[in-house]
């Protein structure tokens, strides 16, 4: 029997946002690996194994699971969101190309709806035009290149989306974000935090670039910030598909 | 009977990337509405209504589905990818803004697999950095609002996407973008054309700026392009997490 590695994106939260792909992957899987929390969400059976693990051992967890696939298993690294999206598919390639011998592996990625993509759905529509994605996390990268993609980004007139904004680690950033945004851009500029988008937990909040505040975001927060024309129409908040 | 609007995404073309929401949206649907290739997608069944479309008419097809609902009807808009990036959903809102009275109907926007995940996904994990998403179609921007976002989004060392690079109307611009590229990047830098992901006929080449043409690119086809640290690795890519 030959083994495989995928690594699946579960979505934001609900399970009703998994794709039909990422449902028969999990079916077929004898393992399933990731940061605790995500494992939580797959229902245990007999004969799978779960392999819970901490957030900072994407790259021992990317070795253990391209081992298991070597041994013929068939494991399922699970990210939430995308994959490919400031989560766990970069980190296998990272280990294959260290271990070239693993890179003929059947190994798959299989998206999944990213949290700016749930975000959005719920305010309305501001990635309606052009739009960037920035990780605030500066574990794995300077803070100079945030604050430099933050200034260019505004200046670009792109919608944001700004990820892993704040946490206990880095209380700071995203409040040094919010005052770069001041200097590029007017005070009515639209900012829209989402928290635990799509789980029980969720909470969608607009206000103005003015009245944000840096402790509205934590570690479950996705924070999307409008480009010029981004407004509200009632209850909802787009961005209009024409631009001048 | 109240009635409803849902704007759903079907995701890039292979039907496993269809969430369980989006599915059950549809099976409760009595009226599909888009453009004719989507609503292609959508399994006749007695008692659901199919109203196919043009490529032009996305704000009296908004129209439409509003008024759809407002008599009762359980109303979806299909979209290919995600109805929130460069779909439907932005078009739904500019008619909510121009009808107030439509504005406390229930409409909801259904996230879906957006086209540069798929790619991503079958590529490797290009977008495993900070990223943008260009809509390269000038049918509703100057073309200058264009270069000047791909000038700042190269400045940034953002992956991107460039979405609708090149039709049988618009020949040119993804040619300009091209030469812009060639200004801002190095000639090693990754491409990716991804065309028809997902579906039977899908293609996915990776060349370097300096091979690439724009005859790679049309109407169906994806381009991402790598940032700086965009590499290769046996059959892959992949942006690596970190940067400096």
């Amino acid at each position: 029997m030959s083994g495989w590695l995928a690594i699946a994106g579960l979505g934001p939260g609900d399970d009703a946002l998994l794709t039909e792909e990422v449902r028969t992957a999990l079916a077929q899987a004898t393992d399933i690996l990731g940061y605790a929390p995500y494992v939580a969400r797959i229902a245990p059976r007999p004969g799978l194994q779960l392999h819970a693990s901490d957030n900072r051992e994407e790259l021992s967890r990317a070795r253990h699971a391209l081992s298991l696939a070597v041994a013929g298993r068939r494991a399922v690294i699970v990210s939430s969101g995308d994959p490919g999206v400031f989560a766990m598919a970069a980190s296998v390639f990272e280990v294959l190309e260290e271990a070239p011998e693993w890179q003929f592996l059947d190994v798959r990625v299989l998206p999944g709806i990213t949290a700016m993509l749930a975000a959005a759905a719920k305010a309305g529509a501001p990635l309606g035009h052009d739009f960037c994605a920035i990780n605030l996390s500066d574990n794995l990268k300077p803070w100079a290149l945030i604050e430099k993609r933050l200034r260019l980004a505004a200046q670009a007139d792109f919608v944001m989306a700004l990820y892993n904004p704040r946490s206990a680690a880095r209380p700071d950033g995203f409040g040094r974000a919010l005052a770069i945004l001041r200097e590029e851009c007017e005070p009515e500029r639209l900012l829209i935090f989402a928290r635990a988008v799509t789980t029980p937990q969720e909470q969608i909040q607009t206000v103005t670039l003015a009245a944000a505040e840096a402790e509205m975001a934590d570690m479950r927060t996705i924070v999307l910030i409008g480009s010029r024309s981004t407004r509200e129409v009632g209850r909802f908040v787009y961005t209009p598909r024409g631009a001048s």
